[in-house]
């Protein structure tokens, strides 16, 4: 079957390395929607308003490879542990096809797009295509008692986010609150190398940073 | 972006007709989760039975159109309330894919078909391609305070389901647990015409009913 981006979303998460593994970790971020021209009729999301959280149908955009492994390593298992594609929610998979379920916080027109969607908790790259928008129905949607293997034993790991010589200041309040909460969710490939110093950029900064034990410590933000 | 099904589903829904609506509305229905050859490496599923819930992205393979309306009337607005289609679960979309949200009560090895799943609560046709298969994962997929608009409304409507002359005997007790889930659920195509008789078929048996006020008659089984 032939899919077609319907929307594509705007975040502040500009390149890959540092975006949250799963969504809704950096809850604060807001995410602006942006339909494809054939779909800015407000009659596309009449009543949307009335559901309190979506779910985006993504492209991993970022992930399309042509070898598939029929496992993968999640990054919660430290690396060297084995899962199959289908026991996990990594983005290199038959088909590049993600799911997140994100907060709806309201429409706005705007000259240039039509209406838009602002939209929390979407940990998407800035740019990704969107080919479906659905309303989350709870009574269907939601097993707040499922068991989830892994991802149960690791999801209330957070690290603790230290910034040194107020280089912190820099940023306004949205910034430091997002970026904090992103360096709090461990944003390393694995969880091998403490010590080693990381780059990552957002809001068109440079941010070094470096892990021991549990707390994460923030050496630089530059221009 | 061209997507390729990695697995079909077979369930005792042979006919649109009858299908509930949403995932989970008919709890009992057993549904076998069958691999393409491709993907049928134990590999592909490592670790899965850790998790009680899976995800599971269809084809709404029967409902692909060329004319794509905009807004869609949803049943449960007694169709003649129209609201947007990224504002439905409606399976007229502009890519036809659904998710639905499945218990999973198992794997099993199968001669013909090698592992397949066996889950819960898969209200789909039989032979229903699937493009992904995805761990169900709480504590980003789970939002039961979520508000959700008519869905919410209309969440606990239920028929009282009554057979008549003991015409439910031709059914074992699973068939007839199925059965009467699916018509408590209420199948008819809008709910104006009381009174009028319908035609379904399910297990091989076209089963007659009618609907007055709040009750389901099952007039006639036949096989």
């Amino acid at each position: 079957m032939e899919i077609k981006p319907i929307a594509y979303i705007k975040t502040d998460f500009k390149t890959k390395f540092g975006i949250p593994r799963q969504s809704g970790r950096v809850k604060s971020c807001i995410g602006t929607v942006v339909f494809e021209k054939e779909y800015r009729s407000p009659d596309y999301i009449k009543g949307i308003s009335e559901f309190s959280h979506l779910w985006l149908l993504f492209d991993f955009s970022e992930a399309h490879k042509e070898d598939l492994s029929p496992t993968v390593r999640p990054p919660r298992l430290g690396g060297n542990k084995k899962v199959g594609v289908f026991a996990s929610r990594s983005p290199f998979r038959p088909n590049f096809i993600g799911i997140s379920s994100v907060a709806l916080i309201g429409t706005e027109c705007s000259k240039e797009y039509g209406t838009v969607l602002k939209v929390t908790g979407a940990d998407l790259l800035d740019g990704t295509p969107i080919y479906d928008i659905k309303p989350y129905v709870s009574y269907t949607d939601s097993h707040p008692d499922a068991v989830c293997s892994y991802a149960d034993i690791h999801k209330d790991y957070k690290l603790k986010v230290v910034f040194l010589n107020g280089c912190e200041n820099c940023l306004g309040d949205y910034e430091l609150k997002i970026l904090t909460e992103c360096l709090a969710d461990d944003p390393r490939p694995s969880y091998q190398e403490d010590g080693k110093t990381y780059g990552m950029e957002m809001f068109g900064k440079d941010i070094s940073f470096s892990v021991k034990g549990d707390t994460l410590t923030v050496s630089e933000i530059k221009h």
